[in-house]
């Protein structure tokens, strides 16, 4: 059990089966919509790619358009073991 | 002209047409593979799936084994015109 091992709570979804997670701030309820296989025949892999039927966000992320960058505290995945915090924010304007 | 309104160098690819970008540290020289469409037919993209035959590093990001992650300074895409710099790195042992 995966959610003991971590210490997290399995909520009920409300379109499918899977729990989702209560303590994320936020919750994709996905179905798979199709399979397809990539790379080589002898040493390939399957990319699975899904629907998301609901979506759940935490009302305190949302800052009327989009999700707070900022509040969100996203985490970056490199390689291996490392991770980094999305703290160092900016923005670049896109020329016309 | 991309290139030339961003200040950049077009140099030679080795087995595709389309040239890489000089001052890159890391250019992928890529091939079609498949094109798989996405998402509803009335309102669905396409996922264009490619193969990396190329793959070209500057040696001074290499560590022995892997690409140096604080030397990369690794950008992050957010939403809108929103990034992030991966200066904050840190990493997570997986459990057993």
């Amino acid at each position: 059990d995966e959610f003991a091992a971590c210490g997290l709570s399995a909520v009920p979804s409300r379109s499918i089966r899977p729990p989702m997670v209560g303590e994320s701030k936020a919750n994709f309820e996905c179905v798979v919509t199709q399979i397809v296989d990539i790379g080589h025949p002898d040493n390939g892999n399957a990319l699975v790619i899904g629907e998301a039927v609901e979506i759940h966000v935490v009302a305190s992320l949302l800052d009327g358009t989009r999700v707070d960058q900022a509040a969100l505290r996203a985490i970056g995945r490199h390689v291996g073991n490392g991770y980094s915090r999305a703290t160092d924010l900016f923005d670049i304007t896109r020329p016309p």
